[in-house]
């Protein structure tokens, strides 16, 4: 499992869609799902750990087990992924959902859903598993997407898709206009 | 071939012509050409499947068949490109025909058709055809490129040409004042 | 502690954070610190080279061993990275301290100094060392970060954060207007 | 000779300085120099060819050798790299120079020249050898960079801060302003 994330993580980075340690991503398994480590880079991860549906959460999980454990509960999503991609971060700041211009976004992603909240908040995690029941991908104001599937693969098409959505419309100049 | 799909798909990838698992490319052969599989990534691709000139498709072969079956039907081209380059689907949303204004794009390309259509039908592939008659290189409106030539190296370079090319007017602020 | 250097440089450049062989970094060791060679490429760095607290520096560290020395005597900071981030740069040209707009920017960097200054002098090397007292990561006016923490992953970090901020700002149109 | 051009080529593709097989770089020898392949690439290139300095040129030397020639006639320079980055090319087409606003290009090339004329000819190759007396690097407008130095290491140097320093004049908004 660790090599499947890493091989995401590998081109979640390679395509600027995550920088540094930021962004984490999980799969779920049995009664919970695992989860990359605080802190840990997602191209050469470590192991990722277990996070029970309920109850206390190993240390070293990553802070935004939350929202993953929110999305899991409520939905039969069987991967997340959560990245910092800058089109879509920058077009969050000023709309209240990202409605995409391009063939792609259009069909895969009519309308982007951007939620608002206290980052670790159950509030905040709430509005994002909601989010993802409309479309596959959510973006949390001014924090990055969240995006989820069927797999690593699909989370990681859904977050690489918002973010050339997202560009360009910033790219077409209608940003500022054509949102609202 | 599957080494040589991939060497482009690994250079397309790296030059952020394509994210994910988007895009696809073909090389003719005998009666039909050799295509990417739906879904596969181009800088790791499987092996691509035979598609016959008429007839029926293989199931996993990518959508777009269609384009790729249409251009090897109306002109002598031996591979064909199908990428998402963000400047040239930005400059698309709002004109005709892209004019470069930079050196190599005038020199190569110097008008690149912008064409219109529903994805998937035989009346934009028809579309696209015509307009890699006309040059090597043509933008499906808010979809992305279309490049073809006698190897993939030579759509590849026109992918990346119209890409820099696109670049080269939107820095330049000429898009939205030149573009007609 | 070559392979450390190595590791982070490649991670600086995957990133654009510099470019060629611009940029440099140090760790804090003992008496002094072991500092990046004059250009010397960060993604494949020759062995780093010893520089006491005081007195004679070899001659082959890079010319930047001033601040790094300055930031070194004046706070706890283990490790100093130097890069050349282009939004981060030319935010700095105008204002006197950026405020970041993203909640990742919001909570680790709230206000990023901007300091101004004559390269490789002692005064701009304080004013980066007093910025790096207030926060993990300071802007020399039209030159680049400089980035502290208790290891290179740290400084790494802070410098990636900067310019992602720095991004998110000049992309949603805030630059020269929320900047003061 | 061939591994040296094809590190330099590997840094020039990673910083998208080069796409595709565009761009070329030549290394001094004896009486004449090295060149890259026409339509090679420059990350992976074939054994470069010998071009004397005067009479006849290989077929397959880059086509833009004459600019090499007349910069190895006409100065001391040991190694010529031609390349496209896009924020210069984007500069150059509405400037006669380029005034940069960064440390590092204020330092090190405090005024660009751009030079006009018609692609292969005689007397475009001798304005930019020109450029080259003035400044490591020189701009051939709406074309790409010519950068030389004593190495190939330098030429990429100049190559990279070029790009770096109109990047940053292009996000610092001062583009079509403070150039003239």
């Amino acid at each position: 499992m660790q090599s499947e994330f890493g091989r995401i993580g590998k081109r979640l980075f390679a395509e600027g869609l995550i920088g540094a340690s930021f962004g984490n991503m999980s799969v779920r398994s049995g009664t919970g799902f695992f989860i990359t480590r605080s802190g840990s880079y997602l191209d050469c991860p470590k192991s990722p750990v277990f996070v029970p549906m309920d109850g206390d959460v190993p240390e070293d999980a990553s802070s935004e087990y939350r929202v993953h454990r929110a999305v899991y509960r409520s939905t039969d999503h069987q991967a997340v992924i959560h990245a910092h991609p800058p089109h879509a971060i920058a077009l969050s700041l000023s709309c209240d959902r990202i409605v995409p211009m391009d063939v792609e976004g259009l069909t895969l992603a009519p309308v982007i859903p951007v939620v608002v909240g206290v980052c670790g908040s159950d509030e905040l995690a709430g509005r994002i598993a909601r989010g993802l029941q409309e479309c596959r991908v959510t973006v949390a104001r001014g924090h990055g997407t969240f995006a989820a599937g069927k797999s690593l693969d699909e989370a990681y098409l859904f977050t690489s898709l918002a973010e050339h959505s997202c560009r360009i419309l910033v790219l077409a100049g209608a940003y500022g206009r054509r949102q609202d």
